[in-house]
């Protein structure tokens, strides 16, 4: 090749946000239920040299409408400029002082606008600058260090359909027992060498129940439990030592650094987060408090993929450990996700993620680029990302998403039309 | 283009490492007295693709040893996956325990000797990267922010020739005039908007005449002092109380995270160091006691350009301010470093360099790529650092290397012919 072969600009010359919608389960937590419409949004940045670069984010309403003003700021700016794209985002946001919209139904609040905004375009100059050099997006944040990136069985709480529905085909998970059995199924499917539990549904007691009946069943399983901040911070001291030598981390049992300072304090095992650190900001005081001991990364909110890559390097610095966080989501993300763990050696914890969750026929990629095996995703080698668009089944889930009227995850208003007294209200024990 | 175009592997095939020497002159710091040599290692990375890659970095002995077992360790990696350059590099050195070798009198000790060996790898590659694709070095690490980068004045008290020697060109600076007159005479050639003098030579009193001196002379530049920890913690909140509202920042004025806390505590200006923060596992104890308020980044010990761009975002992370320390370098580290001061936002300090002390016609690199004006160098936009070896250069710096018989950077031990009874040992005031 010439040495000269890709010098020539990739410039934005369009950006287009599409709203999708897929089919969620009633998955609970803390906070509410599942609707039964999960949203997202697909970003796909144009170049002037045709070139296309994808990006996945949260889909409602408020963030919509930031990914628009944000998408007419960066139009002309060279693909591999992403300071200069960061910087002219973080300028037309900041006169935003809207709230919500986080696509986490309350339960992540307190997360970087800009670097949210920010995140998708950035993984989508990163596919474009794969795809101009004919590199995988793992070799942009200094190559991959692994080849298959572990991810983790993420159980649910979950009731057996949505209401007026018939059962879907998980069936309900209420007690130990069938928590046990779809953890049997997911990682009989699967493969998945460690076991999250979503928390914060049940009194306490009841989930350590589940954790235990999961240690008997999967001796060998490393397993955590996420009650986001459901817990007091008696009640997380009380099951950090009902659990101690069972789990490998308790993630966000209690709300706020000063309560993780107090529950770190007493309990044995690491403490997690993708709640009190969900923001640069947020490392300093969380450090100075020695509140919290693993970091869950995610690129939706940190900015990023190589922003993220940064998080990991003030975890190793710090001495902290990093794990990585996962909402609904689909095809792009998963490819995204699995780069970022692939070229970050110490994102040495099994990552989470939602994918077991989603139908199979909904997405918007082209089948095939990803797979599980053996609870991994092989990293893609193929130019940018490694997934391509599907414009058709793109149509059908936009199509959902026109259809299905919601607007705006919101968890605890879909919990709330069955339970009408039902309060998220933490600590709820 | 073809979206494959440079899909290619550029694996590294040989690795050349070339010690040189070039003429320094008599400048003074607290540990004694520039050699009339320095020396440097110029390393030259080549691909089975054809592409070369340069890096630079000191070329004492020790230092040299480490590089060659660390270049048989590469063979056959491709220049994107510098994250398993950097994992050979850790695992070929995990036994090595020597000591010495770093460039830097004694001055600079503490840094991690795998980050000292990987820079000049890893600049080489990001040089090979940016050829292959046809882009700036900048474009690698996100871009440029900002299309020059300011230097400032580095002043020295020196002596007014080589012992034994023609005065040089530019004479004797051992007072406060003298050192104003330095300063004319170099701001006048390079334009600098800021000035920094190497103190720790004459008794802190003296030091600070010349930086009042200078500051009538200057009213308007920035103005910063280092006498590398020369001084006690009392001597240093003296001085501290002296130069209040006079200096951007207090360098290193005293050894060691205690001293440098208690000088902290009571001193107006923010502390700057590059001595005692040298690695990423000193930056935790030094947030925690609140060391230090400005992180001195130099590539050629933070690991190369990436980790240096790393430690750019512990320092905005963390609420540090971050500026670049030097050490009498040639054209292919000026290059790597205002790449680097380039795409890093939150570096907005002026960078130190030694680059008017060298003769212009030393260096290994074709003129003209690099030029200073109004104290600052252009980016440069050809593809990789856009600097280009020149042969003949090279061959006869390393001719001069094997000449000189210098092999080990000794400022001390040049002091000792002149002065026998010279004694560096901090603190010396």
């Amino acid at each position: 090749m010439s040495i000269d072969a890709a010098a020539e600009p990739h410039r934005i010359s369009d950006v287009r946000i599409t709203p999708v919608a897929f089919r969620d389960l009633p998955l609970l937590n803390t906070v509410g239920v599942h609707e039964p419409l999960a949203l997202r949004a697909i970003v796909e940045v144009v170049t002037d040299s045709g070139i296309t670069g994808l990006g996945e984010t949260y889909g409602d309403a408020g963030h919509l409408e930031r990914l628009r003003a944000a998408a007419s700021a960066i139009t002309g700016v060279d693909v591999w400029h992403v300071h200069e794209i960061a910087d002219r985002i973080r300028r037309v946001l900041s006169g935003d002082r809207s709230t919500g919209g986080h696509g986490m139904s309350g339960m992540v609040t307190g997360s970087s606008t800009a670097d949210r905004v920010l995140s998708p375009f950035e993984v989508a100059c990163l596919d474009i600058q794969g795809k101009a050099i004919g590199r995988p997006v793992s070799d942009l944040l200094g190559g991959a260090v692994r080849d298959r990136v572990d991810y983790s069985a993420y159980l649910f709480y979950k009731w057996a359909g949505h209401p007026g529905e018939d059962d879907d085909a998980w069936g309900a998970a209420l007690d130990p027992e069938q928590v046990v059995a779809q953890a049997r199924r997911m990682i009989g499917e699967y493969g998945f060498g460690a076991i999250k539990l979503k928390g914060g549904v049940f009194p306490p007691e009841e989930e350590v129940e589940a954790i235990l009946a999961l240690r008997k069943a999967f001796p060998d399983h490393p397993l955590r439990v996420d009650p986001n901040g459901a817990w007091s911070v008696e009640s997380s001291i009380r099951v950090g030592a009902a659990l101690d030598g069972v789990i490998e981390y308790l993630e966000d049992p209690t709300t706020g650094l000063d309560g993780m300072a107090q529950v770190a304090r007493e309990v044995a095992m690491p403490l997690a987060t993708n709640m009190c650190v969900v923001a640069f900001d947020h490392v300093k005081p969380a450090v100075a408090q020695d509140a919290v001991q693993v970091i869950l990364s995610d690129h939706h909110f940190w900015g990023g993929l190589d922003r993220s890559r940064s998080l990991g390097d003030i975890c190793a610095t710090f001495g902290l450990g990093l794990s990585m966080h996962s909402n609904s989501h689909l095809g792009i993300s998963l490819a995204a996700m699995t780069h970022l763990a692939a070229a970050t050696p110490n994102l040495t914890y099994a990552c989470d993620t939602h994918w077991p969750w989603k139908d199979p026929a909904d997405d918007v990629i082209v089948p095939g680029a990803l797979t599980f095996s053996e609870g991994a995703v092989a990293v893609p080698t193929a130019p940018g990302l490694g997934v391509e668009l599907d414009r058709d089944a793109l149509a059908r889930l936009h199509e959902r998403y026109l259809a299905g009227g919601i607007r705006e995850r919101d968890d605890t208003g879909y919990m709330r039309r069955f339970e009408p007294g039902f309060d998220p209200t933490a600590p709820r024990w």
